[in-house]
């Protein structure tokens, strides 16, 4: 049976309405990931998270294997018993933090030395020990340990970069030992197309259980986002999920689910939502403003999540005000239901048929374009 | 209509079982109310509170009054819209920590001049005016402004400060404008048993709706503490409930409850939550400590709150170690629900006359008084 079935697809652009299959459970796709870092999407409890709708949470391969390290994960019975979370998990490989969070890096062909960020110890990583640990930690999903470019990054460092990445991407799948979970490829390349459909094409040889697209929403902009999203993905197999990492904004979802990619992760509703500031069709509401201070409407009207439902705007700048945790804990929730919102609105666009005519009117919007302000 | 129905009254000691009706709903006696500072307890929204069996919240006029002030509540719709909470609610009078929370305290016959302890800026509290403030607010049981004595505190200030506290009742009960809301009068006197009789017949005969302990909790130790409160609660009207304020430990309420006292509010399970302390009935579990690094126990076994039947010691040993906000979430959770699991075996030995002899087994019962070491 194939782990990926589409539903519907777009008449009018590449994007498809799927169910992607994992040991956990089903996702419908579009989706969206929250993000889990150290294994709890910060101030959310697992039951609050399946309430929102999220139905896959991911989780950083680095930093769990800093604290509390896999062996202890692995006798915490787990990555699910771990979180506490029952539903889909996808673990990245490691590779993004270890060039992002890290000055002290070493690379060769081999693998990457690195200091951890935690206490300056020394550690390594290369396909075969990220493959290894995901597959002790327990995801559902996991990923190809793969380089990360710096943007900008010229043609020439890129073509390398793209090179061991493919070559890394073999030695993953080789190493990959674990057959309860799906194995995905990532294609790198920055915003050079030729290299891109390079390292699609080679990925493509290998045969993954998906592919996603790695080294945007690094600077280079939406609009460079959005074509090199839809030039790499109508490379990708049809039948095989599609994942762009680490993105983003609301526009940025919308473009690249126009362009053909089924899955999103960002920290950006969580990240955003302990510093107040939250996400709305109008755009962005900061609660730490004044002018909030006696007003009872809610965030968002008729948003459906907790806080929305509860509390006025008065009450959430007042608990940031005095430092109550119940502030980042209510915006967290919003935003994180917010962007399933969204995507529960994209998929039943999908559905009707209505996908491309919904999406062209949302990007042009001046009002939800708002909401794309950097925050 | 009374207010407050006994439905059992023990026949080997002076506890009693009984109902508390107010504006916002009826609470089963005897209670523990969860304390919301500043209008939310600590990490934990008011949903979560209502899952974990809780009646009625307590909140602090001090800091409501200070941030986000009385006006802005009222703006807000009252402390139930502000705060999110829609059961019963308690206010304190501001009293305590006018005096425990500020060194800069001029203190005279009409009132008590300090300092806020937020931006130093110059306030003013009186029995008119706490009592007002209380009205606005909304709470559905409002506190009589009392003054709070020092321990120790020699018996000729003790009896000014009784006298000071009697007159500020009879104040409060005249300044009292809200008929939807009960008033507590509040008998202070230390642990002199004379005083505490003078304090408590003066402010029966003023006829409140209930009556309050105040100024135990504050080191005098465990049987001091015990004797006088059973001294005290015997004077005090059987058909009006009875408050110990700020109390306490878990032997300290099944004492208390003993002594005839039907609520109680205590910030010892969120805060001591927040510092990975947790209560179970063997005693305080401290979940820092490296032994429970790889441990898939919870934290009590047998309990039913969400963190026990969802989290293994390791895992919340790493959110505390990692800084994940989750760690206070979830021991707050854990401690909040053992503090209502205590109040509903309390009740349910009163409802089947075990009472006494429950209680005395608890009380002499080594590992639950490990419970009570300092934490």
């Amino acid at each position: 049976m194939n782990h990926f079935e589409i539903v519907n697809k777009d008449k009018n652009c590449a994007a498809r309405r799927a169910v992607l299959t994992t040991a956990h459970g089903k996702v419908q796709t579009p989706t969206f990931m929250p993000v889990g870092t150290a294994g709890a999407v910060k101030g959310i409890t697992p039951q609050q998270l399946e309430k929102i709708g999220a139905e896959i949470m991911l989780a950083n391969t680095y930093h769990l294997m800093l604290r509390p390290t896999v062996e202890v994960v692995e006798k915490l019975g787990g990555l699910h018993k771990f979180t506490g979370w029952k539903k889909p998990m996808l673990t990245d490989s490691g590779g993004y933090q270890v060039f992002s969070l890290n000055s002290l890096v070493k690379i060769d062909e081999d693998g990457v030395e690195f200091a951890s960020h935690v206490d300056g110890k020394k550690m390594y990583l290369n396909a075969e020990l990220a493959t290894q640990i995901q597959n002790r930690l327990g995801a559902d999903i996991i990923m190809c340990f793969d380089q990360c470019a710096p943007f900008p990054c010229n043609d020439c460092e890129m073509e390398k970069i793209v090179q061991r990445t493919i070559r890394w991407a073999k030695r993953s799948k080789e190493a990959h030992a674990n057959n309860k979970q799906l194995l995905f490829g990532i294609v790198q390349g920055g915003i050079n197309l030729s290299l891109r459909e390079e390292c699609a094409e080679k990925l493509i040889e290998m045969d993954f259980d998906g592919y996603a697209i790695g080294g945007l929403s690094v600077g280079e902009g939406h609009e460079n986002m959005a074509k090199t999203v839809s030039h790499t993905a109508d490379i990708l197999p049809k039948q095989k999920p599609r994942y762009l990492m680490g993105a983003g904004m609301p526009a940025d979802i919308i473009a690249a689910v126009k362009g053909g990619i089924d899955m999103f992760d960002c920290v950006l509703p969580s990240r955003n939502g302990r510093n107040a500031f939250a996400f709305t069709e109008n755009g962005i509401v900061r609660l730490r403003n004044n002018v909030h201070i006696d007003s009872r409407e809610p965030i968002e009207a008729g948003c459906d999540c907790y806080c929305c439902r509860n509390f006025g705007r008065g009450t959430i700048r007042h608990f940031f005000n005095v430092g109550e945790m119940l502030g980042p804990i209510l915006v967290s929730l919003h935003n994180l239901r917010f962007y399933q919102r969204l995507m529960a609105k994209i998929r039943n666009a999908l559905e009707k048929n209505e996908f491309a005519e919904w999406a062209d009117e949302k990007l042009k919007n001046d009002s939800f374009n708002k909401a794309q302000d950097k925050c």
